[in-house]
């Protein structure tokens, strides 16, 4: 049997000497963990990108991995660092509403709060909770310890508000929700929103996009609208950015609607 | 026996979940491989960056290792995925001409078109080959399976066009074909063609780098000439960044020319 | 027991395939040996930085792990490469100073100076011995190898001048030693020069800071002194970026000081 994983996702980047320092607390609790790089740039303290990101990942790995996010502008509050089962797959963060949209899929199992210093390093900063909790936490339960070992169960985490797309009968308006690294723009609106595709109209910023079910059914450089890998709505220009031709990001300064299944 | 391995090099960045899920699709299928990032920083669906990458970096691993190269811009369309063997390496990419340079160190063995869903995830999005055709099959590989299982035989497979030295009795023309993180300009021209390097002059946009064996060996600030550590004519600055000092990048714009070995 | 951990820290970027190769180049010489990205964004060439990254992350790494650091600004002149074990953990990196700052906290032991091309690849270029040299022989150190057979003994190494804050009655000057990710201002001053901070003036290109706890314990955009996880002063500025804010860097040209305990 294959040793356990641990992955991480932070905002620490990569100049800093954060990532590593979770790294070796890890393994100074279990040498033998295989830690796995998710990402280290998830921009700085940026949740509604951190809790995107995770609902288009943690889906896709198998049980038994576990999974470790810091992105954590509440360090050293009252904010609590949790414990906790979707599915079947075990998450540790900050109770920050990192988790919301993984909540849209599974409910909360077996949530606790962190409470139990014994699995935590000897001295705790006020600054790097990462490092001294949830590193050797993380550890403890790739060496099999039981979680309900680390303190009290809760019933409710945090949830960020999350807009929702509007629904009338001229059509639906949404927005761009993340903002890729090819500056594909993801919309929260589903493709079970937009049954007939090819011969709805869609507006972004005044333009409507050309529908294709994939980037190279048009020209270089034509702004595109197609469903996403995770099946949302999603504007791209081919071989282009399309936030930044569009001057476009996450929000609702983005104008964009999908016109009703009625009209064309 | 160690577990094997699986390298990833892809232009998806960090801060967007497409690097993850491929981890995560891997150890769905295989949950003891080792995976190893070699870069997720290709620039954007940039085929001639990725090429030079991989034939700069594939030949220093042992056999063995399975690679997977996810650059990728006719996703979805009719270009296919192939699985390749190039000496005592076995690669799964998309057929775009990222391996053109590779194939100059070694002839295509054992490739096949990939055309066998059983090996793939259940649900194929249009837009996301690589975490659901390439990972699980390179999962199936690092188990063991034949490659011949892949699908049919190809014979050939695209190749980029790259541009060629000139040589005439004037000397030699030549291109930049690469700039590396630090700003250094690796050019399209092999040490075979500057037998005598220190007598020889090279200009570069009408400068004369000085010929220099390694950087340290002029001041902070020089710009010189040398050998790369692949071999081929490098002009970089000494502590600083040639292509931004000389405002110079990959393709003929940058006027590059090695003198003939009979002039000084 | 688990195979061996071998980590990288570079200024390679990940744009380059100077990683790869690297990471090849150990797993040719020891295929089951344990690869560990600690960072491949050290700024080019920058040996303070890099001396202050592993000063904040080696400590907390367990004994047996073999660290490799490549900031390596004179490739190829006559400065050396060295294996060197401070407290219970063994680095491979130039002699140019990058472990100034560990030196602080263990002595140099067990330190020989690379000799013994037996243990290195075949052929070494001029400008990559961290893939020629450092590399093959932290695989070869990976398998059992005595480093004592690596070559002859040396008794010091280089050190980088580090500033040092200086005390008089008036207080603590100091200055920034380390910008990290979020743009928070790490200084040389350690908490043991200001036993009673939130009774304690500090100034900063002209401003107070608030002092802290931890960054939640002021509102956005404050700018506030806290002590850092590694127990230095930092200024940070909450959810924004003091770097960016104060217009302050390393170095000097950062004004700052800390008001002698008598007043206030």
């Amino acid at each position: 049997v294959a040793d356990p994983i641990i992955t991480l996702t932070t905002d620490f980047g990569e100049d800093s000497p954060y990532v590593a320092a979770v790294k070796g607390a890890i393994l100074t609790v279990n040498p033998a963990a295989r830690i796995l790089d998710l990402s280290h740039q998830i921009p700085a303290q940026d949740l509604h990108h951190a809790a995107f990101f995770l609902a288009e990942a943690i889906p896709f790995f198998p049980p038994g991995v576990i999974h470790v996010v810091i992105v954590d502008p509440g360090v050293g509050t009252e904010r609590n660092l949790i414990s906790v089962e979707l599915g079947p797959h075990r998450i540790l963060s900050p109770d920050n509403g990192v988790l919301t949209l993984l909540l849209r899929k599974w409910p909360l199992e077996r949530a606790v709060r962190l409470a139990e210093p014994r699995y935590w390093r000897e001295t705790v900063s006020a600054t790097f909770h990462g490092r001294d909790i949830l590193a050797p936490v993380a550890a403890h339960l790739s060496l099999g310890l039981d979680p309900a070992q680390l303190g009290p169960p809760v019933s409710t985490v945090v949830e960020l508000p999350i807009p929702q797309p509007a629904i009338d009968s001229s059509g639906v308006r949404g927005q761009v929700v993340f903002v890729d690294h090819f500056g594909n723009l993801i919309t929260n609106i589903p493709s079970h929103l937009v049954p007939s595709p090819f011969t709805t109209e869609v507006t972004i910023q005044g333009q409507q996009p050309r529908w294709v079910r994939t980037y190279g059914e048009a020209e270089p450089g034509t702004l595109v609208a197609l469903f996403s890998s995770g099946g949302w709505l999603e504007i791209a220009m081919v071989q282009g950015n399309a936030a930044q031709s569009l001057g476009c990001g996450r929000g609702a300064a983005c104008q964009l609607s999908v016109a009703g299944q009625a009209c064309k």
